[in-house]
């Protein structure tokens, strides 16, 4: 997979796409890093990138021509790809594990990534294929999102996960929340690890972690349970909890 | 404010923390950030810091002595704070702008960052006083929530944004989705900017942008909507859109 970054500031990138499973990856041939300064795009002597926004108003908006200008570069370099071009912003959709197993199929990605400013309009509606937006939060820039879109989906790419790196914390592939995870020592300056899971009785064990499981999700996420297909075993739990709350 | 993480990356904050506006607001004086890798307080010769879960099953679960005795290490150095320590994880509260308001009122935060490895249950139920979330996908590590939750937080410090970086993009602190905005030229390779913004006329102009800001609200995240206080004239917009829907 071939990943494009357009950003101002490309420094951002470097600890975090030449570390730990990003950097793995690359070493295993399996994806290609590229950032871009798209200000290098900008005509004009000062290579100006944004300009104030028409009709007036705070803030800068970033011009249409170095990131159209940027975009075409890339693909033209890339011939044979159809590129998924991302915007990040905030008005994008809401990225879920769904969207990263998706975006994990395509050759080629390119992430714009804008910094204070905000986009001009034609970018996204005459450029992009894709708005993202990480949550509902505000950052600085794009940067930070298109790190977590590259991490989440580069982690899926077939061989880039060892069985050293299985991932425990696979909470949204499966649809419910992590169950509780203890290792030694059983005795932590008197924090004890529940007898079930030192009883060497699988059974137990499976059915402790799958109760934990069920009961966390209940707890801390009950829109996750909504789209889930429940057991009458797990429906049984669940109205358990239920009752004992309400008394 | 002072921002600790522990990490067993610290590399990957590099970039991120020394770039932009988390630079300046370093610069000025009104943050600093301390990256340790909590594998120095890991006991033993080999300095480990994970080991097998409890029960059996993949991957591996941090230990909780050298998480436990590295922020032990980092409250003694700032006696006086009360830290709020925070634990970057799958199964926390979903981030949202209210949290980052709520912790950028703290003088202090520790992050605690994960990677590949499940955490052990009791870092979990007796250190920490926060888990968050930053989205539905897996990551592979916490380093990247914790650098999301760090700018989100740090641009709302006191005289951290400066003008020229006002926030065109704050969808999130006003409630709705942000209207398009445009910048010259106005006739770009052929698309060109909507009228009213050429028109000189601000009473249109702003009623074009709140209509779209709507719009753009209603077509995209109408979740958004739920909890916010429309008024009769937004009804109306509504109401005329949703018939347009239908025929």
């Amino acid at each position: 997979m071939n990943i494009d970054v357009l950003s101002l500031f490309p420094e951002m990138f470097q600890g975090v796409f030449h570390s730990s499973m990003l950097k793995k990856a690359e070493e295993k041939g399996k994806v290609q890093y590229n950032v871009v300064n798209f200000r290098e795009f900008a005509e004009g002597k000062h290579h100006t990138v944004d300009d104030y926004p028409y009709g007036g108003g705070a803030g800068m908006v970033l011009k249409p021509q170095p990131v159209f200008d940027a975009v075409a570069h890339l693909k033209e370099k890339a011939a044979s790809s159809q590129p998924r071009i991302i915007l990040m912003c905030p008005q994008g959709e809401r990225y879920t594990q769904k969207k990263a197993e998706e975006l994990a199929k395509e050759e080629h990605l390119i992430f714009i990534c804008g910094h204070y400013e905000g986009y001009d309009e034609r970018i996204r509606e005459h450029l992009v294929t894709d708005e993202i937006s990480i949550g509902d939060y505000v950052l600085t820039g794009g940067e930070l999102g298109a790190m977590v879109v590259v991490d989440s989906v580069v982690r899926l790419l077939p061989d880039v996960l060892g069985n050293e790196d299985s991932p425990v914390l696979d909470s949204f592939s499966s649809g419910l929340l992590e169950h509780p995870q203890y290792t030694r020592p059983a005795d932590f300056r008197g924090l004890k690890v529940p007898d079930v899971l030192l009883s060497g009785n699988h059974r137990l064990i499976d059915e402790w972690r799958d109760q934990q499981s069920l009961r966390r999700t209940w707890e801390r996420r009950p829109d996750l349970l909504e789209k889930y297909p429940l057991t009458e075993r797990q429906l049984t739990w669940i109205h358990q909890w239920n009752q004992q709350k309400r008394t």
